[in-house]
This record gives C-alpha cells, sequence and structure tokens, in this order.
C-alpha cells in the first residue's frame, strides 16, 4: 500500500470533483444534494474480485467502466437517462494510489459518456475488492418489461455472446483480433445506449437489459408482460457479427448458441413494439414463455432481486 | 447454504415488497421509478464483515440496522428526511436463508422507523459479507458542515462514545446493564433521528453526522466553514450520561474522553446555530480547528470520501 486513506480521499476528489450542473453540494459533506425532476430511476449493481472481475485479466479503468455500465444500462433499460450516481469501494490496501486513480478514472468516463455525474461514495478496507454502485436518472414515462403486445416486433441492440466469448477465451492464446475484441468486450462491454434512446422514442412497449441472458431476460419479459416471446434463431444468425462469433465458437468447440442465449453480461438491450429500430429476432405472440428457442444448457445464474 | 437464489429472491422481494407511497415501479425490473422532489439527498455506505460488524458479536438484524442508520443519519445530517433505499449485498453462500432474512428485516426495520423504503438492490457472491446502501432523501435547504457562524451555539444530539465503549468491551465478560448497553449500541446504534430534525427546524447554521469521531468532524466543520469550534469538556461532562460512561471506562482503565471525542460509529448529530435544542457543548468563535480539546491520542480512520 502506497497510500493513505487522505491521499485517496484528494486523489477521488480531485478526479470526480469539479463543476457539475445539477449538482447542488457534491463530495465533501454528510451526503450529497442534487436537482432531480418528479420522477426518478435507481438502481444499484455492485461488483466483486474473483466473481465478476480478476485483476489480472482487467485494468483498473476496464473494471471501473464495466461496473458502471452495469449501472447505466439499468437507467437507460427503463427508458430514463443517468443523471448522478454514488460508488462505495472496499479495498484491501494492497492497492496502489495509480490503480485507484485508474478504477476511479474508468468509473469517471463511463459515467460522462451518458452525462451522469460522481457526486459521492464511501470507502472501506476488507479481504477483497467490490465496487457497488447505486446511479439515479430521469425519466418521463418509464418502460418496464412487462408491456410487450402481442404483434409486436421483439429487438436487440446489438448481438449478445461477446462478453460470454470473452470469458470463455480469457486465459488462452489469443490468436486472432477476434479473440481480443470478444475479451476486451468481458472486461470492458462497449454499450450502445444510443440504441436504449431509440427503442424509447420509437415508442417501445417493453424493455430491458439483457445483463443475464437473453433467454432469462427474454423469459422473465414474457411472464411480466402475459405474452410468449417466439424467439427465431435463423433471423439472429443472420445479424452481421454472427458469423464472426459462430467462427470464434468453432475454434473452441463450443455451440455459438450458449454464448448468444444464455451468456451475460453483454448489457444488449431488449426491446419489444412496432417498427422497432435496431435488430429484429423475433415476434410477440399469445401465449406463455419462450417459443423456439433451443440450447444445450441452460444458463446459471446469481444476480439481482432488483 | 441452504438456499438457492431464486429462494433469496424471492424472500427479499417478500420482506422489501407491499405498497409502498411514491413508489411507481419498485423490485422486480432492471431499476425502481419513484416520484421525487426538485431537490434530493443522495449518500452511500457500506459495512463490511470483519471491518464493520462480526457475525459472531452481531445478529444479522443488528448488522442490518447498523449500516441502514449510517445511511439514514446521513441524509438527516444535511436537513432532509430519507425516502427511498436501495441495498447491494455480497453473500458467501455460508450463510442460511433465515440469516438473510432478518439482515433484511433489520434493514427494513430501522428504514421503516424513518419512513423510508426498500426500492431495489443487486445480490452478489464473494469470499465475504459486504453490505452497501445507498439512501435518498427529501429536503427543502440543506443545511452543510459550511455554515457555522461565530457566536453559535456548538450542540450534539446525544453523548457519543457508546459504540467505542461497546466495541471495547464486546470480547470481555459483560457483568453490567451498562456494559450490555455499550455493546448494544455497538452492535446497532440507537440513533435519534428526531434531534437532527429538532437541529433542522431550530435554524441550525451546520449540521453533521458524528460517524468518525467528535473530534473529526467538528474540525471538519470548522475548517469547512472558516471559523473555530471552542469545545468545552467542562460541559460535556455535565451531560445526564457522562457519569455512567464514566464508570464504564474506569472499569476498563480506559480514559473516557478518548470513547466520546475519539470513537465513532455513534451517529450523534452535531449542529451549530442560535438556541439550538440539544445539549450544548461549546461556541464557535473566530480562529481555526479546534480549542479547548484535550486528548492522548487521535482517532484513527478509513472512511468516507463523500
Amino acid at each position: 500500500m502506497d497510500f493513505d486513506e487522505a491521499g485517496v480521499i484528494a486523489a477521488l476528489a480531485r478526479i470526480f470533483g469539479g463543476s457539475q450542473r445539477g449538482v447542488e453540494i457534491g463530495i465533501g459533506d454528510d451526503a450529497a444534494v442534487v436537482k432531480t425532476g418528479n420522477r426518478t430511476v435507481i438502481t444499484t449493481d455492485m461488483a466483486v474480485e474473483g466473481t465478476h472481475f480478476q485483476t489480472q485479466w482487467s485494468s483498473a479503468f476496464e473494471i471501473g467502466r464495466k461496473v458502471t455500465a452495469a449501472n447505466l444500462a439499468d437507467v437507460f433499460a427503463m427508458g430514463g437517462s443517468p443523471t448522478y450516481i454514488v460508488v462505495a469501494v472496499t479495498l484491501t490496501g494492497d492497492e496502489t494510489l495509480a490503480w485507484i486513480e485508474e478504477l476511479a478514472e474508468g468509473i469517471l468516463h463511463e459515467a460522462r459518456s451518458c452525462g451522469a455525474y460522481v457526486v459521492g461514495g464511501d470507502l472501506a478496507k476488507g479481504p477483497c475488492k467490490v465496487i457497488s454502485i447505486t446511479a439515479l436518472g430521469q425519466v418521463e414515462t418509464a418502460i418496464t418489461r412487462a408491456g410487450a403486445k402481442v404483434g409486436d416486433w421483439i429487438c436487440i441492440s446489438s448481438l449478445p455472446g461477446w462478453s460470454a466469448a470473452g470469458l470463455a477465451l480469457i486465459e488462452k492464446d489469443l490468436d486472432s483480433d477476434l479473440a481480443r475484441h470478444a475479451v476486451s468486450e468481458f472486461c470492458s462491454p462497449t454499450v450502445d445506449y444510443s440504441v436504449a434512446v431509440q427503442f424509447a422514442n420509437a415508442g417501445a412497449n417493453s424493455l430491458s437489459d439483457i445483463s443475464d441472458a437473453l433467454v432469462i431476460q427474454a423469459q422473465q419479459m414474457a411472464n411480466a408482460s402475459g405474452v410468449a416471446f417466439a424467439i427465431d434463431q435463423r433471423l439472429i444468425s443472420t445479424h452481421p457479427e454472427f458469423q464472426s462469433l459462430q467462427e470464434l465458437a468453432a475454434t473452441q468447440e463450443i455451440d455459438v448458441w450458449q454464448w448468444i442465449l444464455a451468456g451475460g453480461e453483454d448489457h444488449v438491450f431488449l426491446a419489444t413494439g412496432a417498427q422497432l429500430p435496431g435488430f429484429r429476432i423475433g415476434t410477440v405472440v399469445a401465449g406463455e414463455g419462450l417459443i423456439g428457442v433451443e440450447m444445450k444448457k441452460a444458463p446459471a445464474t446469481w444476480r439481482h432481486f432488483q
């Protein structure tokens, strides 16, 4: 440990501080005070060393970006736009000040990409690194998982599976740009938040973030909406990135559908509605649950109670 | 582990769910959506097993109450009233479902005592238990640490030191009601939130929660306000609880002032203003820092960057 608490706090205040629109009282008091609208989105998501990230695999900047992205994606998944985040971090005391600063820079980078400010936090000491973020957002009309209507298109913002592919490849020799791309997506996913905004603007009836697995969130949306989701795997296989992911899966003798349907942590958005933008993968029909999905192994998960 | 994830989530949804005023979308979607005023207080505070609590010392109910109280006190310390909280928890997998339910009941109990609702959360698996809470609150006029004026009374909501006393006693034979009271305050402090409200209603110029130590927060308030805090230890020694705490300290051959001035985690409120309620311990004067404080050892801390 090459730092003391005062040094860490000063560094974080420097990185997260500065002029922030809507922030009346920022870091430095008992709590922050911010301007809000009359309806606020709240979500929280934590990442634990060994479970969600490994420091030998990911830089502190990537780890910061990833856990922030998980929170921001949940705000967009309600049809909202992120405004403020707070960050609680458990450190072991073995970190360098440079590592902590990089973590903060990663958090800041992702937050700023969506117009959100870091307004407060907490530091604790413990046996492993834990990063817990809460994001707030503003929303006019929330889009839940429960609004899917028979006849809706089912659309995704991008092809899921890259993060799962990266996890499968991370300890292997990366002999191709594709493999390196997958690992990079696992360490810090590229979330196309703008498609969630497009879904909302196009009047999506239901919207969710695929953070667990495509089949898990699709099933949750179908159940919440009292309809069935008819997924067309042939449509998915025409996605511009499908071929690349399939090639990568073949090198590992893995069924690409496990990655696409059961992989998690891509933060791809799944929406239903009339004539939506994004990439269509099916249709909402009468009935219940998922239709047309064939996979060998159901995804395992340990997640949100939100 | 006698539970699965689905069982835990169902239990938490049952404990935290139900009708909640102002909650438009609660647990069960990507994020919660709540009604807010145009100014919102946000704070986050995490508790780590081994650092902030030990399961052999505290029941899950006490642990849940304690970490929730730390967050709620920060909202009151801004002159606000708590509205909503979200809870992220890392579990090791060794917990029983009953332990997790008790933790949730403790969180709920403390939140409900202040009129706040639990609207979401996250579950993760990791090598140690971590509970990270974010609390929101509403506020008309925020009271910061920076408003202390020369001539202000300096007042506390109750006598700090009980939590530090409890920590000192927790592994010893508890042979008196006083000792048992101290340990109980350490495991789960009794926070008199109503005095913070009284301070705010009486027009306090500055307000803070003594979560680190009386001398630390007093110094922070003096520095933020550009004044000096003249603390009168003789006044403190006339507090109705001083004698009891001093007796307890004598049994341990500890200087009671270490507990009162340098102990933390009591969540006592410290305020300045004209003719305030609470218990007066000094006066704000021109100058800087703390005046009149005599102690043998400065408090150690590892805390907030908020």
